[in-house]
């Protein structure tokens, strides 16, 4: 971990080789998200449906493929989808045959009010060492 | 693109495969953050370096490597490195010879107020198919 006055916070995972869920938020000082990087062997689901008070959440699907509950739906999820879930959908998910791995974003819903070019500065005063 | 009455939304990313930068939010209708997915050619880099007035960043490295600037200093960055930016520190990235992807979250510094634990909420009377 390497943390510049607070300006950014570097992770380089190696560890997520062996985790099955593995948190980012704290040891990244995140202050607007947090993020899990999750790992299913084939078959293996997640242990209880679950909802949130106030925060959505996206799921990443990163390797695999397998279902996903949204409020008693069940749907075919595969490496490269994408799932938004609102703060009271209720969810799961179960890894298919080959197992399954997925990011996990968790925001407040709502608390996005502007970004990319609304919210960007471009800092023409400074140019990194390939563009000298 | 499918949607449940607000509940979730589902893309499906196939298109990735021919974009450079693919902004989400939008059509998966994101409330608290903003997603990309980028590709890199070998030795391609950010077109200026940018900073930002109320969001913080967090970027996952998913595939090759390549350099990170940072206030002025220059990190190595690769598959598995994950960085947290502040609103005020100045960025650009290069990519390495082999390329580089990578996912950039952006949400509002500051806006999560609870997560995980404290925010989720357990859904004792819903059981998906495969637990019934």
């Amino acid at each position: 971990m390497k943390n510049n006055a607070n300006n950014y916070s570097l992770l380089n995972l190696d560890e997520r080789d062996s985790a099955a869920k593995l948190f980012v938020g704290e040891s990244l000082q995140l202050s607007g998200c947090e993020v899990s990087f999750n790992r299913l062997a084939a078959g293996e689901a997640a242990p209880f449906v679950h909802a949130h008070k106030k925060n959505e959440e996206l799921y990443i699907i990163t390797a695999g493929s397998g279902l996903f509950y949204l409020d008693g739906e069940e749907i075919a999820i595969r490496s490269g989808s994408l799932i938004r879930v609102a703060p009271a959908a209720s969810r799961a998910w179960k890894a298919g045959d080959n197992g399954m791995e997925f990011i996990c974003i968790q925001t407040e819903a709502g608390s996005l009010h502007q970004a990319t070019r609304q919210d960007g500065i471009i800092c023409d005063a400074e140019q990194p060492s390939w563009a000298k």
